[in-house]
């Protein structure tokens, strides 16, 4: 089925103790549509750039299958960029430069190719441009997940709320998830935050990897591949979002049971999107590869209890 | 198969936002044993406990099967005893009060009856009385498995090198592998910790559950439970390792895949410990209850994305 993601696409430039890159390819919607590529066929894309975006990333994003139709170029202006630093031990970082530019003025527009889309992703944005999208889309799509951060929570709480109330999913990270709910407890947040909108939860827990949540108290609880080292975080909960919709899209099947694959697959790609710089991982995976990393999460959560004998 | 624990048998006044207990029956040699007994039948606790220590505690063992014949009493002595209070989140408690009294001068003796025990685990203790049980065995146990804490680490490095050095199976928490290895990634630990003597290292992440590691770089991960609240963690990682040597004993199956249903039985076993006050929980479980449990942790961690069709 066709998935639509909203994102932004941007440049990054970022510093780990493994290097330093240029401003190269970044931004939520470019990670979610690249890793969501290798599962949905029909993935469109809502952002804005700059005139300074070159052809040669366009080119990235439309090799992988993705429509750019949705993109609008803003011919006086630059793209958004971004620059980070990582600490030693990756769990910390510091922005360095946020240029909002491009971004600064975003009034997505749905395109007519886009309007029929089945499944929609809401990347990390201002809450009012992603309802905006819900809400410039003439039919509401089947499922709409959503995902958001505590910058939201803090400056625009109200707007949060509204968006949070139009969305099946809603995926945040653990602090995310106490923060918005006032619970310590991960499943009284979810409990909480389940009663307030989403019909399902995501909460991601970085190297302990991720729960998903249902109103029928069912969880699933999928690891974080165990890694020597991550090279660059950068994107990884965006890759994780990414698998996760371009499976379900793929799949079309929103049984609880389908869902959990889903997660495994969003874990899948973050573990590949971390062992290089930027994008870089996520535009020379294949099919057997994937496959090979799927069996790696096989071997690492399958027991055979339930069928013990003694 | 028969399995030999060495622990300490205490009493424990524990404190938490829940609630306050007087001296109950405490240590994790009767953590352990409580929570082996649901699994191994043949239970033997080296321990020694002070001439305080009632009847009734002793009955609580011998009710779960658990041979006490090797627990010292000591006529002139008080019996180990500890108090604790948990913080409003329970990830930290303080220590109220520390008294060793009998633990004190423990030398442990090892009855005939328990000479040609398969399995041995030798529960938190200094590193020199874990070493000494093991010598005083008249043949080496099939398997042996120990636990230890950062505090042996600091005051005795080299004892417990030695005492780690002669065993199979080391379980400790991450921030004991980290500081053990000198290594930030939990894979890097588990690869130098395997490289100074045993052949299986577990990890355990409290609420983000345990890995399991072996020489030919297996790694198996098993979440905790998510749970709404923890009434008492105390003797959680002492429970843990019970369910999971006791299930070891019981199938005496010592392949990496068996040892993936351990990690398991000592998370559902975990699981339980912590509903309620000290050992209570541990003393009412059953049969039908654990297998309730077990399949909660098959709905948490099972997919089935290798036999994905579409």
């Amino acid at each position: 089925m066709s998935l639509t993601i909203v994102g932004s696409v941007a440049f990054d430039a970022i510093e780990t103790p493994f290097g330093k890159t240029d401003k190269i390819i970044g931004g939520a919607g470019t990670y979610i549509s690249l890793s969501a590529s290798y599962f949905s066929k029909q993935i469109n894309l809502i952002s804005v750039v700059g005139n300074d975006f070159p052809d040669d990333y366009m080119n990235i994003l439309q090799k992988h299958g993705i429509d750019i139709s949705g993109i609008q170029v803003k011919q006086d202006e630059k793209t958004f960029f971004w620059s980070g630093k990582y600490h030693d031990n990756m769990n910390k970082r510091d922005t360095l430069v946020t240029e909002l530019n491009a971004l600064a003025g975003f009034d997505p527009v749905v395109p007519d190719a886009y309007q029929n889309s089945d499944y929609l992703m809401l990347g990390n944005l201002t809450p009012d441009i992603q309802s905006k999208v819900i809400e410039r889309m003439h039919k509401r799509p089947k499922f709409i997940m959503m995902d958001t951060m505590n910058f939201w929570m803090d400056n625009t709480p109200e707007d949060l709320k509204k968006t949070v109330s139009m969305v099946d999913l809603l995926c945040i990270n653990d602090e995310e998830a106490q923060q918005m709910s006032g619970e310590n407890s991960l499943v009284s947040a979810a409990e909480k935050i389940l009663a307030s909108g989403p019909k399902y939860l995501i909460i991601k827990k970085g190297a302990h990897g991720a729960l998903l949540f249902d109103r029928n108290h069912n969880i699933f609880s999928a690891p974080a591949l165990p890694l020597k080292s991550v090279f660059d975080p950068t994107g990884a909960g965006d890759t994780f979002a990414g698998g996760f919709i371009g499976y379900l899209a793929k799949t079309d099947n929103l049984s609880f049971e389908n869902m959990k694959n889903a997660l495994i697959i969003g874990s899948v790609m973050a573990s590949f999107s971390i062992e290089k710089f930027g994008t870089e991982r996520l535009q020379e995976l294949d099919k057997a590869m994937i496959a090979e990393r799927i069996n790696q999460f096989i071997n690492l959560t399958r027991f055979n209890l339930n069928t013990e004998k003694k």
